[in-house]
């Protein structure tokens, strides 16, 4: 029986992180996949596929460059899906050589099959008819999430699909219904409306997004109703059904999706994309034999350090929940594999960015107005606008702005919020001030590029500076 | 006759700057600009016009997107001077309505004509038959440059040409030779390029764009020859004529530029960009009626407050010599207005950023590694490569990178550089945790958006620990 130092479950990007960080100082450690490819939900359905996805529509609708060749602009005439697919396969082709090489050079092993615990130290993995066990001192389980499915949702793979779903659709349809306006489902009803598909997107609270300061989120929705999709906020759908088409209605295939909501509405179109909730993939991981339990929606519970209850067995990434992001879930990784083997290791800072790849782009750190009117804490805001500055006019972004929060007292920056271009790179230079406890002032004296979206920041800040100063 | 607290002659950035400061505390400002049109070289033909070719050939030419789609993609099959000219235009008349409202909002006069002191307090402005003279406190000479040409080159409008004159070219040469491997030539040369022109880049020194760090500096000389470019380094240019083309050498105009270098050689195309030296725009001034006297390319000689021998007439911007970018320009203006009017204000950061709009995109701040060795400091340096990361992936960004140069015992970040896209954005990242005092844990322990360019500063801290670590 093979025994490792550390055994990884999941090559996500929890995963690889924190395999390559053990490796790195010499422990031995393989990954359990049950993909035939590394990379977990990021690189082969989520994050990354997505994010190509974005890129190759922007590019191909000519969406960018509207402000100066018209509405009606496009690269490409006609986009099909396999335009789109050639696309992202191109980009997950180069990111899983990316991953796989950088195992193979810190000489992580591979093992591909599904991972089950037998024993507190022995796991089982099965492929096809192949089966090994496997011991390991310390466990890190990185197995993520897959979307949640309800009972009364009959998922097939043309009309009604989830998330994972969306690249393997036969052919981009004209209208779609998308359930759920999180981060998933907003950002890929987005991409699908400035594809030219009409879209409808049904979220249960009053607003998508609501972990949003509210005047990017107002901001957000203004822009998506503005690029011609439909918000119905605040309404559920109770049930979904298959229909064929009335003559007239031209979807090829003959069916509908008919969403009912509980207010009474019925929405139609040629395809629903299902995004609410995620479920922790910790159905098969025999957790029973080693005491631990998942909640109801498949999560782990861990402690700061990244430990489950039972010492040598870590969890992180998605699995455990909030954040859920790649970015958060690498740290996690990598911190994990640094307290089981005693290696010092600054947490990392609470000051993560979030990055929504919807279009526009959004990116925040720190807080929001919400939180600090709640919380009583007195700030004053500075705006920039893009379209005031020479890199969004180059850009031909008008509709983008990047919103400081700085405390009226100390000039500290509470929140950094951007909408627009650029958005998930810029908030990094917020961040790092932040951080690093400047104040409103670096902005306002220090030099930036030009022609730059960081200008934007020197704009803001005077612009809130003036605010403060002129009451 | 009209008297001001404040006239500035020339309403480019440093002007512009200057006067809104100004009237931003209540002093009644005139801006004297010579041309029909405010903005000054910056954005009437040099920087904005030269990046808004930048983007237009980005995208037409889909140079970012051949990774994808093979070395022979363009978006737009014949891409012609008008394609471009309708591009610039669109964004160089934006500019100019956002400096008009901005001067307009904060009541700064806008007059047109050539200033020209006629004692240390009045300056006649003189506009085709018509003069006025104007009084005012305090002055600020915001003239900038404009392109130095040599006695023996004839130049015209169509075969030879300097940078002022590459927007107006009547049509695109097929072949063309630069001559200077400064900032503009540079950034030219890498356009035409770009745009399918053979280029050849003519450069005294040895190396392009000589200030760069060397390493980054050998990657812009590699990728601009793999992209097709000549590059003759080390050489002269002594005399350039203009010959009829010979029969079979095609050019449409039956000219044909002949440069001939020290060397010996003989190089010929259809259009000649000369790129060497600027000259400050200060012959028209009337320096001598107020005491005061330019150095032989034109430039004042200014103390730390942007202050001239003459107490109350102050200078700043391209016309006052290094660094000559409208980014520090900006901000001499606005400090040159603080000073003048008793207003408190920090100096900026010596740790300004340099922008480099060549294809491949460059920046950087703070250290060399040239200028370290020099100074007998130990670094490490760090290296992040594009294609390793997965941002870098999804633009088909295969050949940027970034460099941390680190202090081998403080850690601190002494320099930042970074050729690739983006380059110019992210660059404020490492600007902040330089300017903050941070260190090279700052990145480790931080948590990037995925998948953004901003990762890179992760790997490359990473990378430069390891190195400092496992020596």
């Amino acid at each position: 029986m093979r025994h490792y130092d550390l055994c990884v479950i999941g090559s996500g990007p929890a995963g690889q992180k924190a395999a390559v960080q053990a490796a790195k100082i010499g422990k031995d450690v393989c990954i359990v996949e049950r993909r035939e490819v590394v990379g977990g939900v990021a690189i082969n359905t989520g994050t990354i596929p997505s994010k190509a996805l974005r890129e190759a529509i922007l590019h191909m609708t000519g969406f960018k460059h509207r402000t100066f060749f018209g509405e009606s602009y496009k690269v490409k005439q006609s986009i099909t899906v396999e335009d789109l697919i050639f696309w992202c396969q191109h980009v997950i082709k180069g990111e899983i050589d990316i991953v796989r090489s950088q195992l193979l050079r810190n000489n992580v092993e591979v093992i591909t099959g599904t991972g089950t615990f037998v024993d507190p130290h022995t796991v089982l993995v099965s492929h096809g008819n192949q089966a090994e066990e496997i011991r390991a001192d310390k466990f890190f389980i990185a197995t993520g999430t897959h979307p949640a499915r309800p009972a009364n949702i009959e998922f097939d793979r043309a009309n009604v699909v989830d998330a994972d779903g969306v690249l393997a659709l036969p052919k981009l349809p004209r209208t779609m219904l998308v359930v759920g306006g999180g981060v998933i489902g907003t950002e890929y009803a987005s991409m699908m409306q400035a594809l030219g598909v009409k879209v409808t997107l049904i979220e249960g609270r009053n607003r998508v997004l609501d972990f949003l300061d509210p005047e990017i989120g107002e901001a957000l929705q203004y822009h998506l109703r503005q690029n011609g999709m439909t918000l119905r906020l605040g309404e559920q759908v109770v049930s979904v059904d298959l229909k064929e088409a009335p003559d007239g209605a031209r979807a090829d295939d003959g069916k509908l999706v008919e969403a009912t909501l509980e207010s009474g509405k019925t929405l139609r179109a040629e395809c629903l994309l299902y995004c609410v909730g995620r479920q922790g993939c910790t159905e098969e991981l025999g957790l029973d034999k080693v005491g631990l339990e998942a909640d109801k929606r498949g999560r782990l519970v861990v402690n700061e350090f990244y430990q489950t209850d039972v010492g040598h067995i870590y969890a992180g990434g998605d699995v455990i929940g909030f954040p859920a992001l790649a970015s958060t879930s690498m740290e996690q990784g990598r911190l994990a594999a640094c307290h089981m083997f005693d290696l010092k290791s600054q947490c990392y800072h609470k000051l993560f960015p979030f990055g929504i790849y919807s279009i526009p782009e959004i990116s925040m750190v720190g807080w929001t107005e919400e939180q600090l009117t709640d919380e009583d804490i007195p700030f004053e805001s500075g705006i920039a606008n893009y379209r005031e500055i020479a890199r969004g006019q180059l850009l031909g972004d008008s509709i983008g702005m990047l919103k400081l929060l700085i405390h009226q007292e100390s000039r500290q920056i509470l929140g950094v919020h951007v909408l627009g271009s650029g958005a998930t790179e810029i908030i990094h230079i917020g961040q790092a001030v932040m951080a690093l406890n400047g104040t409103v002032d670096y902005f306002i004296e220090t030099v930036f590029n030009y022609p730059t979206l960081a200008e934007c920041y020197k704009v803001a800040a005077l612009n809130g500076v003036n605010k403060m100063t002129h009451v």
